[in-house]
C-alpha cells in the first residue's frame, strides 16, 4: 500500500471457470490486472481442476498467490469445494478469498450449509446484502481474517482524523470509503425482524421454489433443464422440438428480449456451457409458488409469437 | 488494468502540501502506493512550489506522471494555482488531476471563480455532491477528460452483461460498481430546485458567512484568524493572553473535545502551519448569521471553563 505493485513480480491469481466478472474488475483496480488469473476448469461448466490448482501451487514454491473460490456461481448457482481449496492453498502459503455474493447464504440453513463448507477457514470473504438479505443497494459485506492488514491499505492519517491506534478501530480505516451512510440501519433492522430462523426460512423457501421450477422444466419435453439447481438459481433454456440445434441459441436470444419487453417475469440470458441460457435467481421475500409457476406459460407464450413471425 | 502495475516502473506522483489524505489512500489502492508522493511545498501551509514543480517534470523527460491540484485545501479552504500546474503537467505530458471535492463550487460564483481557474483543462477532476450540494453522503462526481480511458479500467464482460460497444455506454462500464443506487435523482432534485442561481447564491452566502467569522476574528484579542479564507473555511485558534506559547497547542485541542462535547457549535480541529487550530467549514443550506455569530461566544465560554478547572 505505501510503495504500491511497482517493480515487484507479478501476483498469481488462480480460481475455477466460475469466477465473478466483479472479481476480475477489482484485480483490475487494485493494480493487479486481471489478465494474470490463471482459470483452471475441469470442464466447459468452469468446475474447478484440484489437481491441476495443487500443481500450479507446488509450481509457485511457497510464493505469495491468491486463490479465488466460488461460492453461488452466477449461471447455476455452482460452488467451488472451498474446503478442499483453503486446505491446498494454505499448504502452499497461498490467500484464500471466497466471493460469497449470493452463496454464502446457503450456511444459515442445514440443508445447504456444505454447499459452502470451509468457508470459516478463508483469509477473505465477501457477500452481498442487497441480494439474499433484501436490503437496497448497495450493501456489499468484505471480512478479513486479519483485521490488521485492512490499515496497511486503508488506514491514513490527518490531523483532523482521530486516532488510528485507537482500542476500537474506527471504520475509516477499514475500507475504501472515509465516511459511511447508514446502510446498516436496514441490515440491523431486517435482522433484527427475521433473524438467523427468518433467514434460514426464506433461504429454504427459495431453494425449494428453485426445486419446483426444475421439476416442471424436466417434465417440460420443450425445455432444457442445463443444470441441477444447487441454491436458488435455475439454469435452462427453451428447446422446442423441430428446431435446430444451431438455432436454439439466437431462438432463446431473441426469447430473453421479448421477455424482458413483456415484464411479466424478469430474467435475464447467459451463456452456460456454450449455451445461451436463462438463470432466473430466486431471492425476493415475496416471490411465492405463484411467480414461479408463471415462468413456463410465459416463456411458452412469448416463444410463440416470436415463431409465428417468423 | 489487464496486466497491473508490476514489472512497471514507480509512478512519479508529485501535489503540493494541500494533498488530501483520501488522494493518499486512493493511491495505496490502486495499486501505486502512497509513498511515491513528493509533496513540494513553498512554505508550511502546503502552497506549491511551482519552481520545484517544474524542476521535477523536466527531470522526468516525458515519462508518465500525475500531478495533482487541490481546489478548496482541508484546512483553511487554499486552493493551488491549478491554470499554472496545468500548464506546467501538459507542457511535459503529466496527467493533471483536480482534487475539488469542495473548491469546485467556487466556479458558480464570479465572485470566487478565479480561484479554480484552470479546472477545465485537466485530465481529471473530482469533487463531492455531499458536501456543498448538500445531497445525502455519499455522492461523488469523477470527470475524465477521456471518456474511453475508464473502458480499459472499469470495463469488462460477462455473458449476462449488456456489450461494452453499445452507442450510449453504460455507467456499469464507467466507474468501480456495477449497479447503482438512485442517488442521482437527489442530485437531479436539488439542481432543478436551486439551479445554477441558487447555488450561486448559496455559495455566495456562505462566503459572506465566512468573512463575517473572519472579521470577528480579526477584531478579537483572544483569537488569532491563522488564514484569510478564500471560499467557506475559516482557519483559527484561540489565543488569550498570559498564556505561553507552547501551551497554546494544548489548550485549543482540549477546547476541541469541549466543543464536540458542548454540541451547540460543531467543528473539529486540525494542525495548520504547525498550531492546533479549528476550521469550521460552512456549507449548510440552514446556516445563517445567527448560527455563525454563536461561535467565539461559545469557544470563549468553554475555554473560561476549562482555565477555570486548571
Amino acid at each position: 500500500a505505501a510503495r504500491g505493485m511497482s517493480r515487484l513480480p507479478v501476483v498469481p491469481v488462480i480460481s475455477s471457470g466460475y469466477i465473478h466478472a466483479s472479481a476480475e474488475k477489482a484485480l483490475s483496480m487494485l493494480g493487479i490486472g486481471h489478465e494474470v488469473v490463471r482459470v483452471l476448469s475441469s470442464d466447459a461448466v468452469g468446475r474447478i481442476d484440484l489437481s491441476a490448482l495443487e500443481a500450479a501451487l507446488v509450481a509457485l514454491k511457497g510464493e505469495p498467490a491468491i486463490v479465488i473460490a466460488t461460492a453461488g456461481e452466477v449461471n447455476a448457482g455452482g460452488f467451488d469445494p472451498i474446503a478442499a481449496m483453503v486446505e491446498l492453498a494454505h499448504r502452499h502459503h497461498a490467500w484464500l478469498h471466497v466471493d460469497g455474493a449470493f452463496g454464502l447464504f446457503a450456511r444459515v440453513s442445514p440443508a445447504t450449509a456444505d454447499l459452502a463448507a470451509g468457508v470459516e477457514l478463508a483469509d477473505s470473504v465477501i457477500a452481498d446484502g442487497h441480494k439474499w438479505l433484501n436490503v437496497p443497494y448497495d450493501c456489499g459485506f468484505a471480512f478479513c481474517r486479519d483485521a490488521r492488514l485492512l490499515n496497511a491499505v486503508f488506514g491514513m492519517n490527518a490531523p483532523y482524523f482521530p486516532p488510528t491506534e485507537a482500542e476500537h478501530p474506527d471504520f475509516l480505516y477499514l475500507a475504501p470509503e472515509m465516511s459511511r451512510r447508514a446502510r446498516s440501519l436496514a441490515v440491523w433492522a431486517t435482522l433484527a425482524a427475521y433473524g438467523r430462523n427468518g433467514y434460514r426460512a426464506m433461504v429454504e423457501r427459495h431453494v425449494a421454489l428453485a426445486k419446483r421450477l426444475a421439476g416442471q422444466l424436466r417434465t417440460s419435453s420443450d425445455f432444457e433443464l442445463l443444470a441441477e439447481p444447487r441454491l436458488n438459481v435455475v439454469c435452462f433454456r427453451y428447446r422446442p422440438e423441430g428446431v435446430p440445434q444451431d438455432e436454439l441459441d439466437q431462438l432463446n436470444r431473441r426469447l430473453g428480449q421479448a421477455i424482458i419487453a413483456d415484464g411479466t417475469v424478469y430474467f435475464g440470458t447467459t451463456v452456460y456451457a456454450g449455451k445461451v441460457a436463462f438463470r432466473p435467481a430466486i431471492a425476493n421475500w415475496r416471490t411465492t409458488e405463484r411467480d414461479v409457476d408463471l415462468i413456463l406459460g410465459v416463456v411458452r407464450r412469448l416463444a410463440e409469437g416470436l415463431r409465428s413471425q417468423a
